[in-house]
């Protein structure tokens, strides 16, 4: 078996692009509603349309750039009444790192959203592109991105990413607040990802990574966007378990290892809202290694050894979902 | 977000066709059988014809009008040796209350059948079109109905139906008995329906609803009809898990929530073939409070709380199912 | 309900060719690489391609005869960190026992692989075919087989299972190492399957089966082909669980019941390397009722009475999955 992957850059765009186009005919059913500008198009997938569960889907597996599946499940245990939204991806460096991994600040006058999606492989200005596919980008007509926010873009946000690009590409914008339903979903999605991200952090070498699969329990939205950060980011951090098919040395999976779950940073242990008020709201002041699963397993296909490291924590979920009254 | 949904009454009857005519080409895998009258056609899901999962699958997808998903899973503890039977919806009051719900008694002389499924949204003939979408029909030159009953249709059964409706409507028939496997699966898939049914007759604001997904044990198809009917309802009453993601008042849910599992009923605690023995087998003289999931959990979107009402009954179950040996 | 069900044999390699075909757009998504030949192709899932999860999924149908589904669900259980491979069939004796049981030594000269898939349906050499259906065989101008080797086979090993058939059929080989993630994800969708084998072993009537789901755990890949063999083997003994839908006598499912799980075997208990090692690496020394998944459950239609033997075994697992230093 081939056992190393190369992260790719070209096709993401097209690969999203074509995922979303198979969802047309149901857009109605989806609650999702398509506006169309000269630059491209605006999906809103729960701004001021209902989006819903299947649309937090579609907008997860559109990030993903269509290399990786998104599913819903009943709660995986008794004490923690949500449903789990799993992921799983072949290509998990291209579907995580160079398409999903919400790494884009979409800035333009009067506006802000974090970008993800395959544009940013478009724009390539991100240093993870310089690391791990320097001097590249991905061609074609057409650009796809996700934007978390609650404010749906209108044309300068769509020419400012056009501009950033630095040619006419049609650009096409999926948006949903981080509390709608859509919005929850494809960020609770982001379970694997996180993982991936976490490890090129902490310098493992991604292309041994083969395939990955992540589950996250999905929070009542909530009502502030502070609070719907905190629980949305808590669902990974103490409730995210990732699991990754690799082919490596045992010793650098030995060694890196306690470093990767959201429990080896000194700020583990308390709900992320209370953390970043902590911070005075600025994430940069957060440890970045707080951000990651909070149990990661490996399959080493090299040795055939299985590696586990951390392990969900209930009692820190229960309290940033607001459950204590149980 | 748009934080409430109106319940739709159009196209319900040409969603469940579609998603119906998708499966066309693999009847003959599913195990389903289809027979042409000049007044439209009916579908041996389970009378005659084999059916299977897959069957009760789409069966069940069908009664939702195409508006939901239904899948299998393995059990979800070791004691109760059931897979699940899992739904969703994002139009959970049209899918469940306006299609699937079996609120219309098929009887033309010398025949009996609950009747469910879009149909019902052409007829229009029951208390809750009244409540929900008062002075409407669905539309369109052919309809889709599902009967649970041991007994084929012929055309006298789609005559009356199209009597009723009042217009020379192709009328689309799909049959499973209770004690089918196909006929089970759709049944213990009405755990969101039954929830919701619930909800309307202790008159929660129905558009508040925006998603729900459900899940339930599958028991083994009883041998007699009324065994069959006592443990697919007490898959629900004592299995039935509900998840709503809603956008209300949290004092209507604290309310409210507590009347709404199995558990509110006076009835609640035995299996239900004996409540139903002890009423003479008059359905009409079981509490109607009784019919509902043994847990129903609220997402408010509107405060961003949980809440919790109600658990399985695992015990109740191991009776039910004739567990008691293990 | 149609309560029993017999075997077919004609159009399974028509149907794994279909399925088959749905995929050509995403071979590259895949991590498949198809090679073409005179006599037909051999498809790439794990030797010198990647493969991953998804091809693993896609081989799995494939080999039954696209009459079934496959699909990956997290970790069942906390202290099992291996996601779980499940299988369902409304057709389980044609998927399973005339396709997918891997029973066709495929040895040309210098060549061995174990054959699977409808390409023996094609040949009908083996013994369960002159039980099951006697006298025929699987028409059609192509045929589909799966092959568990480490060596991808070139013109003479299709020319040998051409010459085999007796015919100028054209033969799509797919290919994947017992311990690459697809050839994994596929031999642990084995469950049902070998189930089934043991039921006929024990001439169980199997036209009473209507239908099957099962589920096992995914272990880490092994380095060694030995211990992969082995622990996708104790992934079914410790750790599978089948669920049978049948329609038959209580008392002959009690008779029988004990017999069926794999803890009925004299050699139950320890990792099946251990066994095979002991055997001197002979299977044919190791005790053919050994080979059954760990627990089975009969939901009997005939008499709504549910049978439940065996349990999952997660000791043995733990000690053949390498985690017990966890």
């Amino acid at each position: 078996m081939k056992d190393s992957q190369s992260p790719f850059i070209m096709g993401l765009n097209a690969r999203a692009l074509n995922h979303l186009q198979r969802a047309y005919p149901r857009l109605d059913t989806l609650g999702v509603t398509r506006t169309e500008f000269d630059e491209g198009s605006v999906w809103d997938f729960g701004v001021r349309s209902k989006g819903g569960i299947e649309a937090g889907i579609l907008l997860g597996e559109v990030c993903l750039a269509g290399l990786g599946h998104i599913g819903i499940l009943p709660p995986q245990t008794d004490s923690l009444p949500f449903p789990e939204i799993c992921v799983g991806s072949d290509h998990p460096i291209s579907a995580c790192l160079l398409s999903q991994y919400a790494g884009w600040a979409i800035q333009p006058e009067n506006y802000f959203a974090m970008g993800s999606g395959p544009m940013r492989a478009a724009y390539a200005g991100e240093k993870v592109f310089d690391e791990l596919t320097p001097g590249q980008r991905d061609k074609g007509s057409e650009m796809v991105g996700v934007l978390e926010t609650n404010q749906l873009p209108g044309e300068p946000v769509l020419q400012w990413i056009q501009g950033k690009v630095g040619n006419s590409k049609k650009i096409h914008l999926l948006v949903a607040p981080t509390k709608s339903i859509a919005g929850g979903v494809q960020i609770v999605a982001r379970s694997l990802e996180t993982a991936l991200h976490k490890l090129h952090t902490l310098h493992y070498p991604l292309t041994t990574v083969l395939s990955g699969y992540g589950t996250a329990p999905f929070p009542t939205p909530a009502k502030g966007t502070l609070d719907a950060i905190g629980r949305t980011n808590d669902a990974i951090l103490y409730g995210g378990r990732v699991f990754l098919w690799v082919h490596t040395e045992d010793e650098l999976i030995a060694e890196i290892g306690p470093k990767i779950p959201s429990g080896a940073s000194a700020m583990y242990g308390r709900p992320f809202a209370e953390i970043l008020k902590e911070a005075g709201g600025d994430f940069y002041k957060v440890d970045p290694l707080l951000f990651s699963p909070a149990e990661v397993v490996f399959y080493n296909l090299a040795s055939g050894r299985t590696f586990r490291f951390g392990q969900r924590n209930p009692l820190v979920l229960m309290r940033s979902f607001d459950l204590t009254g149980f």
